[in-house]
């Protein structure tokens, strides 16, 4: 043993694992007994030593700034018992609270003949910025927990909608959980150990890894380029655009559910891009695709990439400039009665589409919204059905969670209100 | 168009595909007449806007310091013709030459009636110390381009190992690609842009991204964890190592093909970790399989990382501290006749395997030699047979690649003198 300790003088693994839902709160504040912590020095301006709070109104990584990094994973409930459903998620948060500090989730040690608390793969690595979203899929709220008189309206499951050719196993899930950080193992670790806690109570459905970020949700960032090589989050809401967020992406007082309220519904689609055939279309016709040049990322009406498109442009031929199937023309809120979504999409890799050979990849497209029926849907028809896009991608796979309000203190965790804890 | 530009004043994307292998050469330094340029501002001590030189007598990529992120690619040649495959690895070398500047490998925009030359996502991206390693696998000596009197002794496809269930689709390929990158979006355009450029002469058989470096070939680097949590490159070859890298690493005036000299032989293995069954482990266990304490990764015979093993020593019942198992006692150099390689493996997860519902996740492992015969497979050979870790570890795919000295200038390409060019 690298250090002799008295046991009795350190938390113990009973804490996290044997005492129901008040040990959730004792972990979230006991760190400081802990034998091994990882560095939490924060650097003004190094994202790698920067940590995001964890408790607030809201749930961090909605209107974060993007972070670099994404690990998502959906879990489907095994367990009949509703008293340990309410555990695992009371450990959950404590191990978030933990995590985001840039902390184990508990020691390494406890007794040499226990397993470490702690994965700890993300030993001696920094918060990096680490932001752990959950939300409730609708099938969460069937007779199983009790929950049925308590789905919101909103969370109905999304129709069908055009464009999509949904696998199955990569879709939905009784509980969503989206960790961002601008390092990827400390994502993973955080997702793994998620699981790892929902042990004998929940199962991984499916997860995904993002590498590069898509869209911005700061005015401090550069809009970052889609795998098909354009910027394409240039007229996202930002996370300082307050009046926005709260007309389009928090939950108010017209919810249903009273637990929702300052929650936000989250939106997953998996938009596989057909790379190999977008790289061999021309320049001029990739560029009509979006509305947007390449290069600069300027509307095809504009100059600079923030420039407002001007849909009514016509050229000399009295043909549209932006044309009438160009993505952003589609898109724009100015065309779709003011709708506007919260974007934070990853560019994806899953290696090989055994089928074809081609490179399964594309934008592991993720929105946030106070209604997706009424927002990422309405939308998602349009495009679905007109936009010039569809030729080179194909939606995958689909989920939609009820992210409730972010937590308020030690103590408090995910779905606290509406089990009526 | 952002810009109008007239098409005489630049290269055209006929220079990158038309123009044989002399086109290569005139590419890697006819960069200065392009419109979109990456950012190139190198500043001292930030990874993302370093650059690693591309042109040397070894190939980067080998003893640099390990960057933070992987993209490795395995290519089969479809051509019959080897003059297209002479092109094509023309093409790679020009390309690689601009990439890791942080430039495209041609234009946006040549003529809006072509595909832009570059596929555009890492523009506006610095390198980011983006290397691009490359070596050839034993199939490509067979009949199909005259070079089966060209393969070196020691590439001899690796015997079967213990430790394997190779998965074949995963194994193997005539052509193998390293990316490595501090940005991982930089990492996946290069092996894009290849498979691009490969189009018609090669497809890609197999792809692995990798998120997190697992050995550190620098002694500025601290010690990564692998994803069972541990401390495991400690005792790595270092890239200042000089003298381990020519006793070990560098291929010498041994090799029975001149044009193999000062280059190295690169393995990979996937090893997928039963992480799940890990986890459940208790920590004496766990830190007796490695050898190591996990907190400290300490040998378990001393107090700091960097202590070396004391393989001699004895608890006081008599029994080895170190295991006869561990994985530390037998991979141990004191233990193999001093037998070393070059570690530079990556962690990955590729999502949850569908039969267990487990993670698929673990250590692309890579390691470079002089000859993998008598260095990877000795060790491997001893290590599948007796190896603590086994119990949670499977090797589940494979692949050997005689990666050719660095490139001399603009002008030369990977293999010139393999095919005598």
């Amino acid at each position: 043993m690298t250090q002799q300790k008295d046991p009795g003088q350190q938390p113990s693994r009973r804490l996290l694992l044997g005492g129901a839902l008040g040990a959730a709160g004792a972990l979230a504040v006991g760190g400081a007994g802990f034998a091994t912590g990882r560095a939490t020095a924060s650097e003004p301006g190094d994202p790698i030593a920067s940590q995001v709070p964890f408790y607030g109104k809201h749930q961090a990584g909605i209107s974060t700034a993007a972070q670099d990094r994404l690990a998502f994973a959906a879990f489907d409930v095994t367990a009949t018992d509703r008293v340990a459903l309410m555990h695992m998620l009371g450990m959950w948060a404590a191990a978030a609270s933990r995590m985001t500090q840039g902390l184990e989730i508990g020691p390494v040690e406890t007794h040499p003949q226990a397993p470490p608390a702690d994965t700890g793969e993300a030993m001696g690595l920094h918060a990096a910025n680490l932001t752990i979203t959950v939300g409730f899929g609708p099938s969460l709220f069937d007779n199983r927990f009790g929950l049925a008189g308590k789905r919101p309206a909103a969370l109905e499951p999304l129709p069908a909608l055009p464009g999509g050719v949904l696998r199955r196993e990569l879709s939905n899930g009784d509980i969503g959980v989206q960790a961002c950080s601008d390092d990827p193992q400390v994502a993973f670790h955080a997702i793994r150990n998620f699981a790892r806690l929902a042990r004998g109570t929940a199962v991984m459905r499916w997860s995904q890894l993002g590498f590069g970020k898509t869209a911005s949700t700061s005015q401090a960032q550069a809009t970052p380029r889609n795998l098909m090589g354009f910027k394409d989050g240039t007229r996202n809401i930002k996370n300082d655009d307050t009046a926005d967020l709260d007309e389009y992406v928090w939950v108010g007082n017209e919810t249903d559910q009273p637990w929702m309220r300052d929650g936000s519904y989250l939106v997953t689609r998996r938009i596989r891009m057909l790379i190999e055939n977008w790289d061999t279309d021309y320049l001029a016709d990739q560029e009509n695709v979006f509305g947007r040049f390449k290069d600069s990322g300027a509307p095809l009406t504009g100059k600079h990439e923030f420039d407002t498109p001007d849909f009514a442009a016509k050229d000399k031929d009295g043909k549209p400039v932006i044309d009438t199937r160009a993505h952003i023309r589609l898109a724009a809120h100015e065309n779709n009665n003011g709708i506007r979504i919260l974007r934070r999409g990853y560019s994806y890799t899953d290696g090989i589409d055994p089928v074809t050979g081609y490179l399964d990849a594309g934008l592991f497209f993720i929105a946030f919204q106070k209604n997706a029926h009424e927002q990422f849907a309405v939308l998602q028809r349009r495009l679905g059905k007109h936009d010039n896009l569809n030729e080179y991608i194909q939606h995958t796979s689909s989920a939609l969670f009820a992210c409730p309000p972010g937590l308020s203190a030690p103590g408090d965790w995910w779905g606290k209100e509406l089990f009526g804890a």
